[in-house]
């Protein structure tokens, strides 16, 4: 595992310097010293999991041959092009959010003399994706299938954050907007798309594959990332902040997270009384009132409920697949989110431990009754 | 002319009706108002020469063939992406600017209930771009070249935004930084490119041609924007405010304008520090202190020695140029900025009496004698 890691990272060396390099400008001393930092700062710090499941994701799906230097070159490379597309998102997020830190360091749009800049440095991030592309692929069959591909998750983790913003706009806190439907939106296409799909998607082209031939790895993906979102919704209010590793907010943020929505859903008058009344509020009575109902109301039971029963209808679409190596894809990813108690990327070596304990043994509910 | 414009706004409504309707996205009632409104709010509301320049430059490459409908939608297509380009940089330009006003109303991000959503929805400006050339250009041979052809001058133009942003960094006032190759660099790749280059190459594309081999048209047409910024330089300080539209305030926000990178040039020591002490401070002593040295430093002449010689030399490649349709073609380009004394966009019916003109008549020196 470390192998593979350090191989990844080997790969980020490479392509920055191509990027700081690229002919396409003429880059000046203090420009290519502005692009390196920059890019250090924003794009290797986080775990670095949706980049390395494409490596992963390809492995599988070439059925334990042997990947040559090349093929993990390329497989690496379109892993950094969604750490880089990530990381995009997140410069841009931070300074809409007016964010303080991200990754245990200041927001990039916070270090001295970035300030808006980082505006510009969100939108060359962006730049970087297909020069990388026109790097490595320009000439490959599926060349063009990636620049769609890249560009059309884009359009709907876009969109996804739209809708995100202009339900929770300032000033206008209404709960009764916030619906399953709503909620389910907002998750598939802000979060779903480029974490789940895209790198599945990204090993599939690699791969040869025709992305049209495979709308139901999308669908079991996007379902999955609802999942893994619904869980973090539930986590930041009823899991151990020790493990979760963050003191939940959503709650005082008036965040249109599934517990809030359910708890909608179930309420009484009475009850959505209280929601309206206390929902959205920074004083700790009001978060104390909130969480109180949620045990009235059973949540724990009813996101219980809804996990055993999401993660059979996904096995069950998993089986259901005719390719044995594309179920090994969708069995490592669900391995990766099912049942965790801490956050996606904050156990490596646990995910790692599933992902070949998946590989390894017939997979199914009593699987996991055994750990 | 009426009528091309009116055509070209009927495209707009097209595009804009299939964006509001992507199926690549599951609109609520909410996110389709506010896209439909930020769209109206921030593409169609400038001058459209950028856009417009598309159809005009194909139907020169076509030498008087009569266009049918379907070549005037796509050319139209194309040049709303440069126009939807050019709002997704202003946009996030005004935020990173702090702008007030634009195009004769506040910022996108100044309306209320907007604020910084505006830099998610330049993203999604920027994010219908692909979806455009997916709807029409998919399936045509020069589908991946316009792909490619975008993503390379917004990397270019977000670059030269980049070395803009660096080099007049708060709290870092410093003349000696401001030469005409920084100058020259930050035009040529903040502006020239997406806005000269950019229409004629999306016209060469849907003509047939190869980019690759049209790198003298690119050098050309960048020659003529770097010629149109020095120009617009220029007339931020020299020209009648009524006929430019806009009070200059280049002296006071420390822009690096070719006025004072000349001006370093042709400075002794003495000048220099005049420069140094009253360049980039509001007061208009210190305004009239540095216009005071432009005068003697004879700019105006520097400037009218600058000009014929740029002239002579664009000529002289466009007339080397093998193709007539091509000469045509950046004739037009030259026609509509040559010793202009108002803004690229504000005298619509000027411009395209010197095109029509241009057309007709032989071209040189003598035929701008004659106006």
């Amino acid at each position: 595992m470390a192998d593979l890691k350090s191989t990844f990272l080997n790969v980020y060396s490479v392509l920055k310097s191509e990027l700081l390099n690229d002919p396409a400008f003429e880059f000046s001393d203090d420009a290519r010293q502005w692009i390196d930092r920059m890019l250090d700062y924003n794009v290797p710090g986080g775990k670095l999991n949706r980049g390395l499941s494409v490596i992963d994701s390809y492995k599988l799906l070439k059925e334990g041959e042997a990947l040559t230097d090349d093929e993990i070159f390329l497989a690496s490379a379109l892993g950094w092009c969604i750490e880089w597309l990530q990381a995009y998102f997140l410069v841009l997020d931070d300074i809409m959010d007016n964010s303080h830190t991200r990754r245990g360091q200041p927001c990039w749009f916070r270090v001295p003399k970035v300030g808006l800049i980082a505006a510009n440095d969100g939108v060359l991030l962006r730049n970087h994706i297909p020069r990388i592309l026109k790097n490595h692929f320009k000439g490959k069959p599926y060349y063009v299938d990636l620049l769609d591909l890249f560009n059309e998750v884009e359009f709907q983790t876009a969109s996804g954050q739209m809708i995100d913003l202009i339900t929770t706009l300032e000033g206008e806190k209404d709960l009764s907007k916030y619906t399953l439907t709503l909620h389910r939106r907002i998750v598939q296409y802000k979060t779903a798309y480029y974490s789940f799909y895209l790198p599945v998607a990204c090993a599939l082209l690699m791969a040869g594959e025709n992305l049209d031939n495979h709308v139901d790895v999308k669908n079991i993906l996007v379902e999955m990332g609802t999942y893994f979102q619904v869980q973090d919704d539930y986590l930041d209010c009823f899991g151990d902040p020790e493990t979760i590793g963050k003191i939940g907010t959503d709650i005082e943020d008036f965040k249109c997270s599934w517990l809030v929505v359910k708890a909608l859903e179930l309420s009484n008058e009475q009850q959505k009384r209280i929601l309206h009344e206390h929902y959205g509020k920074p004083d700790p009575a009001n978060v104390a009132k909130v969480k109180a109902l949620y045990n009235e109301l059973n949540l724990k039971g009813v996101f219980e409920e809804y996990e055993s029963q999401s993660y059979e209808k996904i096995v069950n679409s998993i089986e259901a697949h005719p390719s044995k190596a594309v179920q090994a894809v969708l069995k490592s990813f669900l391995a990766k989110i099912y049942k965790r108690q801490n956050s996606f990327h904050s156990n490596l070596q646990y995910i790692f431990l599933l992902l070949v304990l998946t590989l390894h043994y017939p997979f199914g509910r009593s699987f996991w009754g055994a750990l």
